[in-house]
């Protein structure tokens, strides 16, 4: 096997963090002896062993001399955990092969310095694209942006999501259902709109018992935003049975419904225009936010559209025709070619009865 | 290799006729001697040789004593040519698996037991439905039906079609429309509205020169049908340089273009209801018309789909948001989910930028 490969298999390993890593990378390790994989290791979860700490306690004395595949530049600095450059060193690995240096100001360099600096080979770049595209949220956080916005779109063939009298029950499969839950389950914040609290009382959570094939332990729930200008936000919504829940809107700490909200355990952002959706975004960036899911109606949908601040679209696309009637997938008033949003696809496939299309929006 | 292999190789010789052989059938032959194929054959027009008489004629002695494999059963009668069963016969074969009987009330099993009289072992049903899945159109009209209906439908993502001004040029790509072109080839008819004639000028013809893979020889143009209730008809429309072509229209033939639009080679059909498609497909259908193309505007799609008369739509999507104000993929003024039109979903693929998705419209 060669370079690449054994970064593959880091890849493979870091892929089984996708649902628990937030706010950290997935981040995956494969230590190499004369040949041999001798240990792998992935990082899991905030607080507990990053990739290289597993990977190198299974290679024991192995790891003496070995090379060490990791997807990402091993940290530098104390965190909840000590520095994995650290442990590299003291496990005397003679190599080191890293898909992409980090972003994170507290490494960015610092890492691959410091495993030099012990005469360690260090060598960058192996899959890269492939890498960074497990944490494309949190290397975007980290160069100061907004985290990775998808947007979720479920509907008919012909691109509608229910009469205009607003029937609309059970347009996509069960399996689309229980695929949005792994998009949500990789969020560390999904977006709606109150408009949908009123009319679905959904609980946007991660329900595991749901799973066909969840194996993560405990899940990591994202938290629930809603926007909600004037605070509308029924004290019995479902949403409010978990911790985790903000709401953003446009009323004072004075508004009547604040204390009781307050007490459900839900937390009041109190912007001056809850329409200033990257404001949202980027406090939910500061909060250590790599990755958004918007699941609304076809107004937040469409202005999120509009303001260019979805990165990759989801459509689920069930098999029907609810009529030129009905209504769309997102409201977007457009009126000439010229405002039209292109995309590029990226991934379809069959789920369940649907089709599922991921699409790049290409601003 | 087994009985099923060498159907599906004959299958596969069948597919080579699919532009050119309407109004036959397209049908392939295997002949087999002791295990090895000695002659291949498919019918390619018309008027020419059938899939027997190729095979047999290849394997020349070869085929005393051989097994034919045939996707249809061999014709009986004599028409354009004499029948492949008495070329069987006198070719000394021994055995002849076909994949289905005709349903050609002229065939119908005659071809079978003319076989069986001269002691030629048969069997029936091999690969059946996929053989028959070549001939849609011409098993439904032999059993006196409609042809196969295809609905061809290009938008966006989102389901629209143009702006609600009309704009629209481009919005799928160039290999989208050359993959239309193959869905006119297969087609013995096409149907479109005047409003398209109008709108956009179309040929709707097939255009070798367009294609990366045309080696068919002469392409077999499909009639174009224009419903046209005014017989508004310009006299230098596009698709009047091209013989086969029928205006369907309410006018009477004392109507002042008549004469014009029969000088310019256009058949008219004086129709009291231009809206009554179904005896469109019927007055095709007893033309020899095996499988139709509906290109038409949303309207005229709308209006055929509503009629349960498409039995297959093709839906090319291109990457692409047009809004909500734009205009419909089809027009279809549903008000409960009630009178949705479900669809089962028969294949789906990457067409150069596009995506296209075949349906089936489940009645």
């Amino acid at each position: 096997m060669n370079d690449r490969q054994y970064m593959a298999r880091a890849i493979q390993l870091a892929q089984e963090g996708i649902y628990t890593t937030q706010p950290n990378p997935r981040v995956g390790c494969v230590v190499v002896n004369d040949g041999i994989i001798v240990g792998e290791g992935f990082h899991a979860r905030a607080g507990f062993g990053h990739a290289e700490v597993h990977a190198l306690q299974q290679a024991g004395s192995l790891a003496h001399g070995a090379t060490a595949y990791v997807t990402l530049e091993p940290c530098a600095h104390y965190g909840r955990t000590p520095p994995c450059a650290n442990a590299l060193i003291a496990a005397g690995v003679a190599r080191v092969v890293m898909a992409s240096l980090d972003s994170n100001p507290l490494v960015a360099g610092k890492g691959q310095a410091m495993l030099e600096a012990q005469g360690i080979v260090t060598s960058v770049g192996v899959l890269e694209d492939e890498a960074k595209a497990l944490n494309k949220g949190f290397f975007r956080r980290m160069q100061g942006g907004l985290p990775w916005v998808r947007l979720k779109m479920a509907g008919s063939l012909d691109g509608r999501t229910a009469m205009a009298s607003g029937e609309s029950k059970w347009i996509t499969g069960v399996d689309a259902r229980r695929d949005v839950q792994k998009l949500r389950a990789q969020s560390g914040a999904i977006i709606t709109g109150i408009g949908t609290v009123l009319a679905d009382n959904p609980s946007l959570n991660v329900r595991p018992q749901e799973w066909l094939d969840w194996h993560y332990g405990e899940p990591v729930q994202p938290l629930r935003v809603v926007l909600d200008r004037e605070l509308r936000m029924p004290l019995e919504a479902q949403l409010l049975n978990q911790t985790g829940v903000i709401i953003v809107t446009q009323q004072t700490a004075q508004h009547c419904n604040v204390q009781a909200l307050n007490a459900k355990g839900a937390e009041i952002w109190h912007l001056s225009d809850t329409q200033h959706l990257e404001t949202v975004l980027a406090k939910l960036a500061e909060r250590g936010i790599n990755e958004v899911l918007v699941e609304a109606g076809a107004t937040l949908a469409g202005a999120f559209v509009r303001a260019n601040l979805v990165d990759e679209c989801i459509f689920y696309l069930a098999p029907t025709l609810l009529g030129s009637d009905a209504r769309p997938l997102l409201t977007l008033a457009f009126t000439d070619m010229a405002q039209q949003r292109r995309l590029v696809y990226q991934d379809m496939r069959m789920i369940g009865q649907d089709v599922r299309i991921v699409a790049r929006l290409s601003v």
